[in-house]
């Protein structure tokens, strides 16, 4: 049976608009969805970048984030067919260990706790896909990574891309 | 550069003193560090094994293991010749994260947050070799898994093995 590792947040848990709305109670400037780009930010303003996640470092942000529309049916039809694991790179803001942890289990309870892994470099993964929104965690994949769609990525290039959930079960069932 | 995985308890985190201590003080029945093997605890008294890691599921458990004699040393000098991962089983006890992540940081501040992985399933990770004393965690496993030795698995075979860490040197290093 293949295995496909799948990424947390902007992939199956909706981070961006819980960290627009942070920024916007936190500073000033107000930023719509699009405007906010946290790559860009780290390029230009890693002063407010760092001040932000100060502020998304805290043991319940991943608590309430909303699930992506239609990844709890997807990965449930993929599971059919595939290894399902949750790959997240939780080691860059450990805080969030145990609210990552809960989220898993009240939206995808059918993933099996041996099956999560929080990581830092998702090289260490050894899989056939990796559903991710940053490509970086792609380089040294021994498999092949799928592109996830955000404001962030529009830009790259060289990897299948999916828009959306439905785009993921065209590609792999 | 070739890459090693390396698990915690048994290996790094001398956890079984831990366990020993923790069952004398709360079951009559007082066993030695031999005696008491999880392992077979599994087989004939899960009812008391639940018990004990009721016990060990705890926030601070993790905090205060000793650190494997050499472990430090000898992982230091591997470091200059491999990448060095710590893959740990982790989300077996999900109390355990916060303490788990504390203790390296003391224990094992050079090794970088993205090099630590909280897994269950081992198979996940793509390594060269896998240091464990759990021979089970190699089922799956890409690489060369060398098993660390501890009183439960001594009668395991098919793999090379490691009484301690000046051994891990002498076959790596």
């Amino acid at each position: 049976m293949k295995r496909i590792a799948i990424d947390m947040d902007e992939v199956i848990a909706d981070f961006h608009p819980k960290i627009v709305d942070t920024w916007n109670s936190h500073f000033p400037q107000q930023l719509s969805a699009e405007e906010l780009n946290l790559f860009d930010l780290h390029q230009d303003s890693p002063e407010q970048l760092a001040e932000l996640f100060a502020l998304v470092d805290h043991p319940t942000f991943f608590d309430d984030l909303a699930v992506i529309a239609d990844s709890q049916q997807v990965i449930a039809r993929l599971s059919e067919h595939y290894e399902i694991f949750i790959t997240t790179a939780a080691m860059l803001m450990p805080s969030s260990f145990n609210a990552k942890f809960r989220w898993l289990n009240t939206h995808f309870p059918a993933i099996p706790h041996g099956n999560i892994v929080f990581c830092g470099d998702k090289s260490i993964i050894n899989a056939d896909y990796m559903i991710d929104d940053n490509a970086i965690n792609f380089a040294g994949f021994c498999g092949e990574g799928i592109l996830y769609s955000a404001p962030h990525n529009r830009k790259v290039t060289g990897y299948r891309r999916a828009e959306n959930w439905q785009d993921i079960a065209t590609l792999l069932l």
